[in-house]
């Protein structure tokens, strides 16, 4: 069984990296599974139905959220109706939405979790206390668990890393949107990695165009930020859970 | 002219880190020049003359440091002595220490300048306001100028990176101990990556045993935290000024 | 039923005004009930038995806790077997103490809630969703509730405030040290007040000595803080349940 | 030479406060001179032309501004024009506006300086060494000099008026929309309050409508802020320069 975990998709860039480089890293390396971050797919900043039924058609099996989820507020009136959409787990109960989805796949009951951070990202519950209390459950329901991390320090994402080791089968992380070089097996055995990285236009900070940041940086005053253009690029990890094996791919479209 | 960038050496696993591996890395590539970061140095957090001496010994030419720089307050006492240790130039006017560094090298004046960001790593004079006021006398004083940006928001870093674009030679991140994935030459021909990452413990979170960290986030308890052990890593990356190539090294002592 | 509530108590002198002022006010206005936030009450950071004991003796009948909880850790030891001390109730399930305590007085039922925020003080569950989900049973045993929440923002002060408001009878917020001025009953009836503020040396901030506190603004360098002395003063809030108001009190021993 | 100094305006509701209750207090304590925060003055967010003209009819002579300055982008355009409108004087060099204002009152020369604090409100240069590099400057050019220091934590407000203290007349703080009841002389003789509080509805939350920002702590879903309705009250202080007394003043206008 191998899943690609793709890295923030920001905007259309990011929508077209996975249009154009996608279908050939899947071919190329036999993937079963497809898991994408797509909280700052439409327009940078959220999600939508059209936007997220476009990815799907891509051959995205699975879209996990972050802290731009709510951002769209069009996404509270199909979310729910949408189990290939994840949202953070540990966003406070009852809110539109599911934290993770089980499904079958090549006979096996996959799940896909998402978590959101308390270090520099919001206010939110334990990602730690969360997991921990539904694992029992999740365990049950699944043969692999696959967790998103959507974080930005990286002491909480190794900690996330350390605490799930040997508990679920691989961690990854997002939302910084640059790619993290330590993939690694973890001493338990879990599959980790930091951060996926940037699905979208490589001349550019974060995906958005380069100059409306720089100059909020040296000024102070508020910017419109733009998606970026030009050359894209594909980000992730390709994770193979037979061999547990993971490593990080970053593939341009030129 | 070859440059070595070490990132954060924490600790005596950080240190033995340089020890062990650098010698052949710098032969290998025919390092010209080693920069690292000092900031953790000292059991973690800090850097003190002892340990500072001992990684000159070892070879390393220049010290940055980062928000750690005061932790050990015996620094106060030689800082000013010592050319070769860097401390952020956006720090207070007047405190102890250089902001760059000025120095010959195969005939080239190098200047290593550190500078430290201000989101989410504490307030700070801003960083680009600083360099850009003080870039003409560098340049005027430099053949080569290097940028250590201590910081952990990724979006920071990435515009740092674009601002000084055409305007320095190479900018590179320190911090979050966890290496990037994200070398290149920026549209103006200036060398980047967002970290260099970790130089220490393997078995860690950013260097540190991983169960009290774990713990902290699971409970909120105040937990100590202990310099990992066992094998150990050199993170970094090496810039060729002559060719204009940037790339990051990861080398484990086993 | 009378209530008196101290803000939170620096250190030697915040123990101080507590023993020199808080008797005269208790007479004077028939106190029945003494909260106060002991937070800082040791040394200005956190509190141990032998100080708990101290304020006991003084006639104080509940303390309750904040960020600084856990700051020594002789408090693990005592804190279980302590029903007078109350820590944030919101914290990690399973840590020492406990949340809110519940005794009898005057016939009365009476429980002591503390709650700590998210805003700008850690990463902590969220203190609403933990009140609402206990309110039923903390109802059930209670003839009158006391909310002290331990809270940096303003905003979520208030909005704390809003939430409970009619709910419980009585809000108050604890953590800045500076008393605020808007102790009001809330539309459905709830008495309020943002901050109780300082209990502890006048010439000061937030209670401790200010030079050192000046110096790290103006230079970033670390300094060594410690509790002010001279001038004392006693910062709290009377709150009568009967007639259901709430006045602000600060007193100096001068 | 007495002044009155109002807290920050929030929309509509705090324009009709000052619009109702200024006037009769400027008469009754026979002010001077008044200076008012503008930052949420239009629409709860910023401060347009419109607006600002409308608050100098009623009578405001000086508008200070803070974190929302740059909300509205029309102040761009007028902002350069209008010596009435202080700006944090700690923003980068070479923004709109100016960061302070000096003029002749009853022959008088009075200066107002705004100033922006680094601790839980973004990034900016030192507020500190900013006035302390301009100190000599305004104090050649000032009779009498007043600083607001727009800022969140109560630690860096205390810290700014003990720096201040003896250097310059009077320092107030504004932005946490709550007043605090600590006006008092320092040691070295300058008035200083740590807030002046809210001028807007007082059944809200910082002078926006209470439920929808409840409902964003509840759940964490983004909700639309509205200025609140009803009953309005003008916060602020009266200084005396003369006398050398501060005290605050809340009065509704029912
Ligand atoms: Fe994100
Ligand atoms: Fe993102
Ligand atoms: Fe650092
Ligand atoms: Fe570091
Ligand atoms: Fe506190
Ligand atoms: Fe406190
Ligand atoms: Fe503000
Ligand atoms: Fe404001």
């Amino acid at each position: 069984m191998k899943f690609l975990f793709i890295g923030d998709i920001v905007g259309r860039a990011g929508r077209r990296a996975v249009r154009e480089i996608m279908p050939d890293l899947v071919k190329e390396h036999n993937i079963d599974l497809v898991v994408a971050n797509g909280e700052n797919a439409a327009g940078g900043f959220g999600l939508n139905k059209k936007v997220a039924e476009e990815l799907f058609e891509y051959g995205i099996d699975i879209l996990t959220m972050g802290n731009h989820t709510w951002k769209n507020k069009g996404i509270f009136k199909f979310v729910d109706q949408e189990p290939r959409i994840v949202r953070p787990l540990n966003f406070a109960p009852g809110v539109p939405g599911r934290g993770y989805s089980s499904f079958l796949k090549n006979g096996r009951r996959i799940t896909v979790v998402n978590l959101i951070g308390q270090i520099y990202i919001g206010p939110h519950d334990s990602p730690f206390r969360i997991i921990r209390d539904q694992l029992d459950t999740l365990k049950r329901e699944s043969d692999i668990i696959i967790v998103d991390f959507h974080a930005e320090a990286t002491g909480e994402k190794g900690a996330m890393g350390y605490y799930l080791d040997g508990k679920v089968d691989c961690v990854y992380g997002t939302h910084t949107h640059v790619q993290t070089n330590d993939a690694k097996i973890l001493p338990k055995g879990t599959a980790f990695i930091s951060d996926l990285g940037l699905t979208g236009a490589v001349d550019s900070i974060l995906g958005m165009k380069s100059e409306p940041i720089v100059k909020k940086h040296l000024t102070g005053l508020h910017t419109k930020f733009e998606v970026g253009t030009g050359t894209v690029q594909l980000a992730g990890a390709i994770y193979d859970h037979k061999e547990n094996t993971i490593f990080p791919v970053r593939i341009n479209d030129a």
